[in-house]
């Protein structure tokens, strides 16, 4: 298939107003749009064609208090590495929006599946990994095109939250998200509007 | 911004018709979609707006030769865990179009970066490679809507490829990645029309 200057210009949107979302609404997310959001993750990329994430849509509320005092106990043991005016810095930022976000989604990776027979994960078994973060990269664009904006709460004990979602041994945590509306839209990271980090420009050289 | 079917519709388009391409024909691609391409990674989203990706664009012809070995006893290596029949369905699958492909991109992850200055990779660590994973899914995205095709060969000796572009410590490969103009167009992944593994769905349950 030929794709043409529209294509172009409507990724360009998308890639360009995504943005890593910590401020949300709490209007629900129809059950209608989280079908088809699933159905996309299944053209995301994989090694040996595995397809090894699996994805457990966090709704009992006591298992969302559990994620929760789990961001809080890491967030405030990541803030002690900071000196006192760093730390205020990063104490004025909000780094996860697990409250408001109406949907919790822990994304998981298989790292024994049958599917793919070894292939493509011999020498880079993170390759397992790396195709679920395409699958939530996936997710999290066509959640932007769907106007929903998504959040990866990387603050997080992942082995603890394994525990609290009793998931198989050979599960790992790759992504813990929040799905939602988000409460304004920007093209600019958080990050580089509160200064915390400017954005730079992707590093590339000839060898 | 608010997006609109056409959006959705043609990110659909984007992400059916991207595939993982083995298959390249050897037309150099124009200087100017690489820049095109290099300033829309800096789109990808990254822990603590760290940007960790660093891009070789790898030229010379004896570090590809270098990089074709690697693939070839690795690839060897790697079909010596199968029984007979399997090994002779792998040995009939390609896997990867180094020799054809214009450009080979070494997409390495910075593993102690000071930009974001730690933010959200204390607990999670392996956040700066899945970073760069993004990257890479970005411009193979982005390459796809430029009507090229990228090819992610994982099956190398990632120690190997770093020794051999003679990068920093602290960088860890993350992808090699094959770009140019695929031979054909497919919206079926190549594992599965060879029936190594089917496609399947995604697995998601509600807790």
């Amino acid at each position: 298939m030929q794709l043409t200057q529209a294509h172009r210009d409507a990724l360009n949107d998308v890639l360009q107003w995504r943005r890593d979302v910590r401020h949300f609404s709490t209007d629900p997310i129809p059950e209608d749009v989280l079908t088809r959001l699933r159905a996309t993750m299944d053209l995301a990329p994989s090694v040996g064609n595995a397809r090894p994430w699996r994805v457990l849509h966090v709704t009992t509320p006591a298992l969302r208090e559990k994620i929760i005092s789990n961001f809080e106990k890491s967030n405030a043991e990541a803030a002690e590495i900071y000196d006192d005016d760093t730390r205020a810095s990063y104490a004025g930022l909000k780094l996860a929006g697990l409250r408001d976000a109406p949907v919790h989604l822990a994304v998981f990776t298989e790292n024994q599946p049958a599917e793919g027979r070894g292939l493509g994960r011999q020498t880079m078994p993170e390759m397992l990994c790396y195709s679920s973060v395409t699958a939530i990269y996936t997710l999290w664009l066509a959640a932007r095109a769907e106007n929903l904006g998504l959040g990866w709460v990387s603050i997080l004990d992942p082995v603890a939250v394994a525990q609290t979602l009793s998931v198989p041994d050979h599960w790992q945590l790759t992504g813990y998200l929040c799905l939602g509306k988000a409460a304004f839209d920007t093209d600019t990271p958080l990050l580089h509007d509160k200064k915390w980090q400017e954005n730079t420009p992707t590093q590339w050289q000839e060898v």
